[in-house]
């Protein structure tokens, strides 16, 4: 698919995030009052205001009315497409509407983003190959890397939804319950290993109430955004037997403020990696799931120089967002609109593609080093940029960034 | 404290579970419409509607215009409270509203229960010690029952909401993938090892952004209901490593229909075993926060006699709620209203004080029997029931029942 051509000239642009075949849907404000909007170029366009004004009209009552993308998401599937259809006829280069529009566009520079939806619950896996090699032949050495059902099942585990944050938002880093392994007894403290996860989020749009097969999960999915799993390595080691991680990853989990539609990222598309073993027909995909997103994760000390400490790709994943949904239902668990899954970390077969410090720094025995950086985890002041894009032919689908900045911890955790 | 009389003769009885001094809450229907109710004797009292016919003031908005009560929960403690002495005020002997208050009464007989609340996340613990013991035996060898960190920390695993259902849901037997030691491959089947797992869940009526003490924890528990988190045992052992239970525990949780309030259960405080190591300062108990409860767990089988096969205690448990929500904020994680704990299994020390079949059955090798009952794990039609209550000085705090039927399992989960 070519570019389509927006009135907008920044949308044009080979280097822009946002040309008019994106249309990722925010949550904004610039003087208070939250907005749905939609990314445009350099604009954001105030879909709320275009549906009060009687110039978007996507249900028989407000869609738009709420901060949030829930409700559009639970009209399904025809709705999501008739939007991008009228957007983009809005917005398409000699589109007669121009004038109408304008008013209702706000430069992206001065605009606040907030969470752009109400997240149902928050799931996280664990399905790229060398995450979970690399982090198996830390803990379990090379000949057990990967646990026994790794290569059959999606695993995963339940996140805490209230702990996700939209990018820009600081996080604390986290007190917690450590013991090392020639501690005699576990002490109270301010993790040491604290650590990011580069990961890819899916949202799920439509509920289920029973198992649904892959090809239907793929179609539940309403869009993606980046996801920054902030991970306590040193409470993870000591709580996570026998029942999975839990306060480790309840600090803070950071997604990025644009949910890029599944729709534009259709061109993408792309197969997962070979099976080492075949996968029970359930849970085998039935076209192509995965996406060629190119994947960045940068670095900036506290007053210092941003570095791209690891690149990768989405297209790394030995299982999609579609086979982790369809896995998830096999119970029957109700999924709801709004749950979020975390796809795992993404890490590619190369040293400089490692999508966390864990392995960046080989569990903290290598240090690691670029520039004028040198870490084995986290430091205090540390801001970590997620960015993310679909290369096109002379344009691109941008996911723009997911941020935060590393808060020293708490003095006394339990002064009131 | 002594039996708070109502003018309700029924209240006033020794074996009925809602006297005066309980004032359990809960969602209700005779008509469709479903209101808050709460249960004296053997009838419910409409509070939505004394709310609107101005015979209940609990806030400057409606408070009870939702079916469910977490917008009293918002309200904190001294609202709480507030509900408490205004009901009591209006349905102790000889209270002058008496005619006033009658036409807002309707038998429990002929309405139907909904959940009481809207649940916001649902998080499971694995803190009794019993329970701890005989599971880990089984599984690891006596010597290795308990996890290293099981004495230092109320180890706890993310469990999902949309799977909370009401007492008098049937609960479908679920499909997963399953592996047996010694099968060279897993497949995909019902599951065969379908259990219950009896225990209290705390009900979080106030929000947290940040670490809090155990004190400041229990002020934050509303209230408690009895639950029931169905398990499919032969899911969970293939599924459960490295990330803990997912789809074996994501089919259903069922809970009793009444919020026994906090305040109810003050008189039967009590506290947790002796430890057998010291916890770290922030987990200590600063008083009495487990609860004399006596609980127990009947089976009906399909067109059988109903039978009482465990019986056991809440004071059993080594943690309390208290220091499970304490731990479960130690990293900032923030808390919301209607956050449901569940205490993890109740098991006393004895061969029929085990709240689940796999202890029962001792992981199914051998056959629980009892009165016609032959079991190693729940079979399609079965019904299980749990009952609690405190027993006070001539009146006593029920539960009232968790109740559900075990559904056979789908024939074909992919056909739509």
């Amino acid at each position: 698919m070519p570019l389509i051509r927006a009135w907008l000239d920044a949308a044009n642009q080979p280097e822009c995030d946002f040309p008019l075949n994106n249309l990722p849907l925010g949550v904004f404000s610039t003087d208070g009052a939250r907005r749905c909007g939609v990314a445009i170029g350099d604009q954001i366009l105030d879909a709320t205001g275009l549906e009060q004004a009687g110039m978007l009209h996507l249900g028989d009552m407000p869609v738009l009315d709420q901060p949030g993308w829930n409700k559009l998401m639970e009209l399904g599937p025809s709705a999501w497409a008739d939007l991008r259809a009228r957007l983009t006829e809005l917005l398409r280069e000699a589109a007669p509407e121009q004038d109408q529009i304008a008013p209702f566009l706000h430069p992206m520079t001065g605009a606040q983003m907030h969470m752009p939806f109400t997240v149902a619950e928050f799931t996280d896996f664990y399905a790229g190959r060398h995450h979970a090699t690399n982090v198996g032949t830390m803990f379990r050495g090379a000949d057990n890397a990967l646990p026994p059902n790794w290569l059959h099942i999606p695993i995963g585990y339940n996140g805490r939804a209230s702990s996700v944050v939209v990018s820009g938002t600081s996080v604390r880093r986290p007190w917690g319950q450590i013991k090392g392994p020639d501690d005699a007894m576990p002490r109270f403290a301010p993790s040491a290993r604290f650590d990011l996860e580069l990961e890819l989020g899916a949202i799920v749009g439509q509920p289920s109430d029973g198992p649904v097969s892959v090809a239907d999960a793929d179609n539940m999915i309403f869009g993606y955004v980046l996801l920054n799993d902030w991970s306590a390595r040193d409470i993870q080691a000591w709580e996570y037997q026998p029942l999975g991680p839990f306060q480790a990853k309840a600090t803070a989990t950071s997604i990025s403020p644009w949910i890029i539609m599944r729709a534009a990222l259709d061109p993408f598309r792309t197969t997962t990696p070979a099976r080492e073993v075949p996968l029970l027909p359930h849970l085998q995909e039935p076209g192509p799931m995965l996406y060629d997103i190119a994947l960045e994760v940068d670095l900036t000390p506290p007053d210092g120089q941003s570095l791209t400490i690891a690149r990768t790709n989405y297209r790394e994943m030995y299982y999609s967002s579609a086979q982790q949904l369809a896995h998830h239902t096999t119970s029957g668990c109700p999924m709801r609109v709004g749950d979020l899954l975390g796809s795992g970390t993404i890490s590619g077969p190369t040293k400089d593609s490692r999508g966390s410090l864990l392995e960046l720094s080989w569990g903290g025995k290598e240090l690691f080093q670029a520039g004028n950086i040198t870490r084995s985890f986290l430091e205090d002041g540390d801001t970590i940029t997620l960015r993310g894009s679909a290369q096109g032919d002379g344009y691109r689908i941008g996911f723009g960034a997911c941020e935060g900045t590393v808060l020293p911890a708490l003095k006394d955790p339990y002064a009131s």
